[in-house]
């Protein structure tokens, strides 16, 4: 497995099993969707105000955590609502033409090389 | 390269130097960082109203493909900023205990395995 | 009447029988509710933008400006899900003890005063 | 004083010099524009999500709450960055030929009728 995003939408699906006071995300699958899609949208107005302040100081560091928040929120709602991170980057792949790549990166995870 | 966003973080960066006319990202760029972060904004609720209508529906393929949407305009914003993909997934990588699988990743893309 | 948001509250609710290409709310109405609500998320980030570049300018002309496209197309979903800017004035008087300011001004529009 | 949120953003004003700790909004002011603009996404997107439940089962009560809380908070950055919501009722009534009801509305608190 060599892409990050994909490992950590398996170990989001592996704690949907898990019991509501066992983790965050475990507590947010609990309180359902509405309250995941604030966080979304939540995380996505930090990452704005972030990239402002980046513009203004220089410093990108505020807006990288920021965008890993928004996007790992991404994740939850994706597990929450039964599809997966291999679904969004595929059809990134296709629109970009970048199929040549996922298609090798999908023979890959299926020969165990990854 | 098995990385759907870290490839798709190089042909963003690419674009930079392209006239303005020459592309939808090379039009965004030159409309600055407000439209940018604008259109991070207006996809992020997209995508909030498909998760709500694919939970009526039981359908999640327009919250993929909002997803792939939102997800793409925090590329440019990252390569606008003069960061990358690569940043966030490192962020992400070290939170989740992920390091060992994206060290792995990033060696094979060295050997050019990947 | 002297209520601007009620006012125009009421021209918005007139608006709802005019033919889909006769205005810009016409239009919007016509495209349905999630139409209208990335139009209000939309508006917010740009609200969200023109705040921070207010912050390094000093100049809130923009900020003003955001702010009441924000609220106008609040106003345009209250509209069309068949409900009021009176209806959220009141919830806000209530929440602030100002029910007396309310009372008085509910009084003078019924008295054709205002 | 017949308009609410004018009253409101009165009463806003007023809280600037209380102490952080003796109110809500007092602590919100300390806290900065980036905590006040967090706040108007976060209930931006908490209004998008009521809208969509408010369609699916007819009931705009959490719709209108919701709604409230967003004008608020856009109430609260208006304050912070010293400016007032009589600026954007102004605008609306400037762009929808409110003209006349706002300069009978702004006689009549002149007067003290309001």
């Amino acid at each position: 497995m060599s892409d990050v995003l994909t490992a950590l939408g398996e170990v989001l699906e592996q704690r949907k099993n898990a019991a509501a006071d066992s983790s965050y995300v475990a507590q947010l699958y609990s309180k359902g969707l509405n309250k995941i899609l604030e966080k979304v949208g939540e995380e996505c107005t930090e990452t704005v105000i972030a990239a402002k302040d980046a513009e203004r100081s220089g410093n990108n560091d505020e807006l990288v955590y920021e965008t890993a928040d928004l996007w790992f929120h991404t994740l939850v709602m994706l597990a929450h609502r039964g599809t997966s991170p291999q679904a969004v980057l595929d059809e990134l792949a296709r629109r970009f033409d970048l199929s040549g790549l996922a298609e090798k990166a999908s023979r890959q995870r299926k020969l165990g090389d990854a």
